[in-house]
């Protein structure tokens, strides 16, 4: 949205609304590229080749993707062939499944030849609603962080991966309360960690600067270092999935920055909207956790490679959510009393 | 050493005895080279250029540069630039000063025409040394982590940055004790952290699959999760410097491990020369931090960039140092018994 003066959203639909255009991420930095997308095959290619990544924007894009299946097949096998596709893609971030059955539900609905008209539309509401929260994370995010600001100081924001309008459809989640600050004449830097092994920082670094929000990247490394030596105020990241006690499951490395944030005394907080919330479990253990392909990690073949995407920072060393409705306790009650009706 | 099976060194004297042979490390993994340092300002450049790098190693190269120095000029201002000028290539290992202080006094006390020839003899004595230190070190680390084996299972050690014999002159500080347990038959399986911005860990992941150690590539962000996940038995690191109170300098990112260990309850070691004690200052927060250039975080010069080469990790965090005398705890108490000699 930001991008020299002109409005961008990551995802919209093409002018004749059969299919959508989406920033490749995979060439961000570097250059700014959309893509088409027309088949539910080349929706989920995308999403697996992180062409659009961050759990908002890939439940968003997901969605749309069940509504393409539908196009060529609107049966209930159909249905649901389309939908295992669309799980298979990743398996960490939970608003992929929210999403994608909530236009299922739509769909289920309806006669057969309306199915994919319906889940189109309702996959557009999605997105819309998804500005929606972002802009609203970002208000109440923007008034928890004015409570850390220094006085005659700038706030010293740390984030980890991208968590910015690129992993969203616009205004992001972690990144919407730093974008409120600064359009509000707040003094805010916010320093990037690069994120291997993907390099994710790079679309924090690169969005930021599109907006004129002063930042610097570190390697991943340094956040221990920055944060022991007084040098951050807050850390504030998204998330891939909260559970229902209030464990941040988040890109791989968050984990870190959170123990040095405690050992710190600087606050750890996780911008999520409530699509990103998974009520079936309490437990971040339980979370399955993507294993990456190696030459993520080594191009050159050469070496055996672990690559877990992500990891869970336990609900102890989250000083707080910031959701859509205001900002709760990481713990069953803080978050039964900002969603009640999902209170078991 | 374990080159295919021929005895190779990092660092070695040429034929002549005029100038050095010694690995090419920054084009490691890809091509084992060797390049020859015939003056103090090729000397300085190869220890700035990280053509040599690991505390150890650092101090033997310096050593020898002092007396290609002096060779140039045997002079007491002679020998001063050439002190300073090696100084200040690297200014957070203390091995460097010690050795070049070393070699420096013994010159001293030379007539000027026998200067260079003393020291140079010096510098070669300090690499032997280098070489039986990294030995002991291994033979007290592998009694230490035998106590750490569980029946029945391989020992899972975890490891940051280069501490093995590319470190040093050979063997090394925190690899020598996981070859000693590998070469007597210990099962060992070491976990390395590919250690941004300069990938140290693939040197550390080059050597360990010379030398036939099962090891496996992760991203620096992967520590945490692995640890919390209970896949990490101990974890082992060199160290650039050690305060006489038992703070840890040591590649960026050390700090963050260690305090996953600990959180994992999982003991964290540092492999010691005494050489790396700098019995002068007992908090880590006063030690020099190298800050290193951008471009090593981000080769477009397209962002800003904070790059720090060195944390501490505080004694509270260390469950103890292994050094070529035995293991100490982390503290002064604990140096002082090992290091009677030294004790304030």
């Amino acid at each position: 949205m930001r991008v020299q003066g002109a409005h961008l959203r990551t995802i919209r639909e093409t002018e004749d609304h059969r299919g959508l255009m989406v920033i490749d991420q995979t060439l961000l930095p570097d250059r700014l590229e959309q893509v088409r997308i027309l088949t539910l095959a080349e929706c989920a290619r995308a999403i697996t080749g992180m062409v659009v990544r961050g759990a908002p924007l890939i439940g968003v894009t997901a969605a749309y993707g069940l509504a393409l299946g539908l196009r060529d097949d609107p049966s209930d096998a159909g249905m649901e062939l389309a939908r295992r596709t669309l799980l298979a893609t990743r398996p960490t971030a939970v608003n992929l499944r929210w999403a994608v059955d909530r236009v299922a539900a739509v769909a289920r609905e309806r006669p057969l030849f309306e199915r994919a008209g319906a889940a189109w539309r309702e996959a557009g509401r999605l997105a819309e609603e998804d500005v929606a929260v972002c802009e609203a994370i970002g208000r109440h995010g923007a008034a928890l962080l004015r409570g850390v600001v220094r006085r005659g100081t700038e706030l010293e924001v740390l984030t980890h991966c991208n968590a910015g309008w690129l992993a969203t459809v616009d205004w992001g989640t972690a990144l919407a309360p730093v974008y409120a600050l600064h359009d509000a004449g707040v003094p805010v830097h916010v320093w990037v960690s690069e994120t291997r092994p993907r390099n994710q920082g790079l679309l924090t670094a690169w969005e930021l600067g599109q907006h004129g929000v002063p930042h610097t990247l570190i390697v991943d490394n340094a956040a221990g270092h920055l944060l022991q030596r007084g040098r951050v105020d807050v850390c504030v990241t998204g998330a891939d999935r909260v559970t229902s006690s209030g464990d941040v499951c988040n890109k791989i490395g968050t984990y870190l920055k959170a123990l040095a944030a405690r050992e710190a005394g600087v606050p750890f907080f996780a911008a999520v909207p409530s699509s990103t919330i998974d009520w079936s479990i309490p437990l971040g253990s339980t979370i399955p956790i993507e294993e990456r392909a190696a030459a993520e990690v080594d191009r050159t073949g050469e070496f055996e490679v672990f690559n877990p995407g992500f990891d869970v920072t336990p609900a102890s060393l989250v000083r707080g959510l910031i959701t859509e409705r205001g900002v709760c306790d990481a713990s069953p009650v803080g978050l039964s009393r900002l969603f009640p009706e999902r209170a078991a």
